[in-house]
Parts: structure tokens; sequence; C-alpha cells
């Protein structure tokens, strides 16, 4: 696995279950999956040499993140290394230009789109598009960075002279933020998991509710796209599909191509989670079953204050009966995702209180 | 931890959810836990330094196994170490003689038992206790070695002739052999597991049936009886009582204190499993709750057989919707517990016969 942060360190718990040797390669020693695996090969996922070296002899060779060059694993692939998801499908979650033409061109809903580069090209995009507008890194954005939402051109034209290529998109009014995870193998099986909803704020997701509070008949139609964007971008192990519920019509925001934020609640709140879906689907070997364990799954994201340290409180927030911590073990730095907290119950509002109590206790959110 | 086999394995998944970093004393780099904690440390648990070694600087210092030196543990002891259990507790799970006599002096129901060194002891054991008896090894017996049941004298003296110190026990008429976890800190607060029932064949456990199929007057008594035990001891971390049900009473077999094959089950089967309550106890932590999470969950452990080598065969297994795998990573060798499978059900047939099937696709059992 190229990287070692929480999702590595997850995939690892997984990988113990499967009796499968997880190496990962870890940019720093204070990366959260380290302390998980005896094989970790530590490197730059930005060398191709670093990359090689972690990928010698393994029977499948995935990601924990997107920031590897496309270059290099185009490369890697042209050695037979094999990419699960291949550079070509991993390329769909690196580059935002690259997946909105793939997807528009696909007839999949997208938000209208612009390539902006320079003042000119946002003048415009935004007559095309309207303004506010929303300002996305081409390359490398994630929890809510390199996303602007832009009210005038003034503004506009100061993002841009950040640097870096960008793609302006079209305001969409959003009713809900949704997520949608498909696990796939190369050959084409495929599992979907309960359609959830996120909680977002400044663009770092909060909260996850599953299953979603919609229709079946809207859940069915988020899987069937999700299910069809896997297949058509040919897609390896989790495919997360971000989805926005814009005046009753699903568009689609972002995609993943590894295990992802949203899908944490699956660990116990489903037959099979993600990390060992994602697994068995990158390995080519039979998925598991995704149904819910419980009629409700809360799961809170725990991002760090400045102080307590999360991980200095976890004992009392273990005296709250059915809340279940993962806590990663990362060096605290503000706003920071150091773990999870995750509760079932009857509903919603049951499960939500109980994790609510538990992060509340770990210090890194006000109770309210 | 002292020890890296599969018990140190699953109690690091869980160390990895609680943010707690877990240290190993691995004897071989082949032993299940090495892959799952870069914090191993390498050495022997019969050698003082290397058990102060692993130790600097612990919260809590606790075994996977029961193979270190009792003088050891008493010296690490007055140096200070916080052994979870103490010393003083291991060694009811380290010397049979001394359980057996402080058990029966507190009062706790054991076999009767005589300590054997010679033939002559032999023979006076033989009058008191009638033949056949059963001869223990009085250290370092598991999994069926160092436990004879001699029909006849000359057997017994034969298997005195090996060597070492035993003890002789009566042969009781088991009905069923059962199991009962609690998991206490040193403080005194405890949670007990469901009572479960152990198959066992050649004495190596090979099934665990969850809850008992026993009544709850029965079961109420086994939960009782364990926590006295683990009070009376003065236990930490998971206490594994084995019981024998007997003419309709209990009587107690072994001890151990750290997690145990009989609660593998809690993995899936209920609320908190016994790494994670284990590692809580240790660091005198909140217990987490021991429901039940479905009316029946089935482990069946996974020996080896010279061939196939059950790794190879984890795609075939995974096919079987409901079977949740753990293999142990361990090199093969014939009759090694190299895994378990578990599955839950509404009964025992249902959960039996999903693990059954998973395990006979592994290679490990023919399928009956």
């Amino acid at each position: 696995m190229i990287g070692a942060g929480q999702l590595a360190r997850m995939t690892q718990q997984a990988a113990l279950d499967l009796g499968i040797e997880l190496r990962l390669l870890a940019a720093h020693p204070s990366d959260a999956g380290t302390i998980s695996s005896s094989a970790t090969v530590f490197g730059d996922p930005a060398k191709l040499e670093d990359l090689r070296a972690v990928s010698a002899g393994c029977d499948a060779v995935t990601f924990d993140h997107e920031r590897i060059p496309p270059a290099h694993l185009r490369r890697l692939e042209q050695e037979e290394v094999p990419l699960r998801p291949t550079a070509a499908a991993k390329l769909v979650a690196q580059d935002k230009l690259h997946a909105r033409e793939l997807l528009s061109s696909l007839g999949f809903p997208v938000p209208a789109f612009e390539p902006v580069t320079d003042a000119a090209g946002l003048d415009a995009a935004a007559q095309k598009l309207g303004l506010p507008l929303v300002l996305k890194a081409r390359y490398g954005g994630y929890d809510g960075r390199g996303v602007e939402v832009v009210t005038d051109l003034d503004d506009g034209r100061a993002v841009l002279g950040r640097g870096g290529e960008w793609v302006a998109e079209e305001h969409v009014p959003i009713e809900r933020e949704l997520s949608q995870l498909v696990a796939r193998t190369l050959d084409g099986a495929a599992v979907s998991y309960p359609l959830v909803e996120t909680v977002q704020r400044d663009g770092i997701c909060h909260e996850i509710h599953a299953p979603a509070p919609v229709s079946d008949e809207l859940a069915e139609r988020a899987r069937g796209l999700a299910t069809r964007i896997a297949e058509a971008i040919d897609g390896a192990g989790v495919i997360a599909v971000e989805l926005f519920l814009s005046a009753g019509e699903l568009i689609v925001n972002e995609l993943a191509l590894r295990p992802h934020n949203s899908g944490h609640f699956t660990i116990e709140g489903c037959e099979t989670s993600q990390f060992e879906n994602h697994l068995r689907a990158v390995l080519g070997w039979p998925l598991g079953r995704t149904t819910l364990r419980a009629p409700a799954v809360v799961t809170l994201n725990v991002l760090a204050q400045r102080a307590p340290d999360p991980l200095e409180r976890v004992p009392e927030a273990l005296a709250v009966p059915g809340a279940h911590l993962h806590l990663y073990g990362k060096p605290l730095r503000q706003g920071r995702k150091v773990g999870h907290v995750t509760a079932v119950g009857e509903d919603h509002g049951q499960a939500h209180a109980i994790a609510a109590r538990a992060r509340a206790l770990l210090g890194a959110e006000p109770e309210q």
C-alpha cells in the first residue's frame, strides 16, 4: 500500500485477519500506519525508485492516498507492477479536470465546469456558470483544501494568484451530501454499501449517517450510479462516489479510489468492512456481504483541537457504553482528523447521542 | 506484551483502535504477531534482560503466553515494572500444583489432586484417586501436551519417566467442557462474557459455541464462580476459567490469565472483544460491554494439515457468505492452530454450518 496514514492502519487491521502481509510505503515514522506493520518501507511516494522498492514482489499494489505522480504509475504498469486500481482509473481521483471530462463524456451527472488557468478564463467561466462559482484545484486538494467558493471576480483572481491549475464549477445548491461506496474487482464483480449522508463543515467531513435518510428509490439510484461509474472507469478496490443531492437529482462531486472516510462506519456497521473488501477486491478475491448490522450507524470524526490530546482522554471516552473508538495515534495538529467514533442504534438519534458523548469526552468537539 | 503469537497479533488489532502503542517481545521473526507491530523487540522470554528491554517505559506489561520464569516476574515487580496480571496472579496459570492448592484452599471446586514426583507417589495417588487418573505436567503444558490419562500404574510410571514434576488428578466424568471469561482491573472492576461450550479433541480446542447450551441458572453459577476466582487471585486483564460440567456440578479445570482461544468468538460475537477488554483491563480503563451481537456464535479453529496451506485457500473460503476468517500467517506445521473461522446466526446449527463450510474450503478439516 502506497501511503501509511490511518487508511493504511485500518487496512492492516483487516489484512491481519486474512493472513495478508501488508507492506506500507511511509513518508515519515510518525505516519499513523507505521506502527501497524513491521514490513513498512520508508520513502517518498513521489520518487519512482521508492515506489518500485515497496512494490517488489507484491501480488497487488494499492493506495492510501492520491499523491503519487500519475506518470510514475503508468511507468510502474509498463514494468508489470499490478496496480489496483490501475493507473488510468486512479487518475480519475488525482486529476479533477480529467474526472469531470471523463464522467461528463460518459453521460454521468456532474456540475457544469470549465478549466481555468488565468483571469481571462475566470471571466469566461463566470459568464457561463454564473456567480458564485466554485474553484477547485485541479490536483492535490483534499479535506476542503483547494476548494473555494468565490462570490466575485476579485476573490476568484486572488485564488488563481496562488498558482496552479483550477477547475471552475457551477455552485450547485445542496440539499444533502451523500456518499456511495462500491467495492469492485478487475473481473467486474462488485458489491455496494448502504448509501450514507455525510455532514461537512468547511469542506471537512464531520459526521457519517448510515443509512442516508432518503427514500429507497433515491438510494437505489445512487447505488446504480456508483456501480456504473465503477464499471465505466474499470475501478478496482473501494470506489467512493461523493454525491450532491440537488433539487431531487444526484450530481457527482468527487471520486476516491481507495478506502474512504465516509466508509469508516462499515467497521462496526456492516458485515464486511470497507477495508476488508478493499483488500479482497484488489486481490481479485470474492467480495464480502455489506449488510448493515443495525438499523442506524453514526460515525463522528475526531478533529484535534490544540489541547487536550484526544489520546489522553481515551479512558474517559471508553466509559460511554456502545461507543467504538478509533484513534489513529497521530501527532496532534489543529483541525487534523486524529480518530473517529462509531455507535450503532435503533435510530440515528440514539446512535448519534452515544458517539457525540464519547467525542465530547475526548475533548475534540464541544458537546452540543 | 511478552510473546508475539496470534494472541498478540489480535491484541494489536484492538490496540490500534485505542491508539495504544503495543510493543511485543518476539522469540522469532516468524511469530504470528511480529508483522503486526513495528515496535517488536526480538528476544527470549526466559532472559531477564530481554524482559527488561521490552518493558522499559511501558504503562503496563502483559502476556501472550505462560512461558516466562516466575522468578523473573517477581524480580521485574521489585523493579516496579507494572505487570498486569501481577507475578503472583500469573503464577496460577504457570504452576498447576500452585493453582490447585490455592483454589482448593479458597474453597473453589477442583478435582481431587496429589503432587507426584516418583513411582511411590504415583502408587499413593492411585490409592487415593483411583484409576484411571490424569497426570498433568506441573509446568508448561498446553493444547493437550503435558496431560495424560493413565489407566494403570505402568502407563503412569512411563509418563513420570519423562521427568519433571506432575500433578495427579481424579478422572472426572465430563458432560461438557465450558469456558467462562472475565475481564478485570486491579481496582476490582470486572465484566464477564457469555459462558461458552468448548469442543475438544486430543486436548485441543476445536470448536467454541456461544452461548453454551445450558440453563440460565448454570450460566449464572459459572459467571459467579469465575468472577469470584478473578477477585480471589487479584487477576488483571482477561481471565479464562475452563470448567468441567460433571454430574451437574461445575469443576475448575485450568485458568489462563491472558486472552484465550475460547474467547475468539468475541471479535464478531460481542460488543467488545476480549482483546479490547484485555487492554482496557490491564491499563485500568473502563471495561466495555460484553453483550452478544447475535443469538448464536460459533468459532472453529483451523488446524494445519500437512497440505494444503490454509493461507493458499483463503479466496475459496471467503466465498462463503457470513464466514469471518482469521488467519494468523504462521508457518505450516501439522496440527498447529493457524487460524479460526467465526460465524454468527439465529442458532448454533446455522452458525456452525457456515463456519464448517469455510473451514473445509481452507482444507484444514474434512467436511463432515
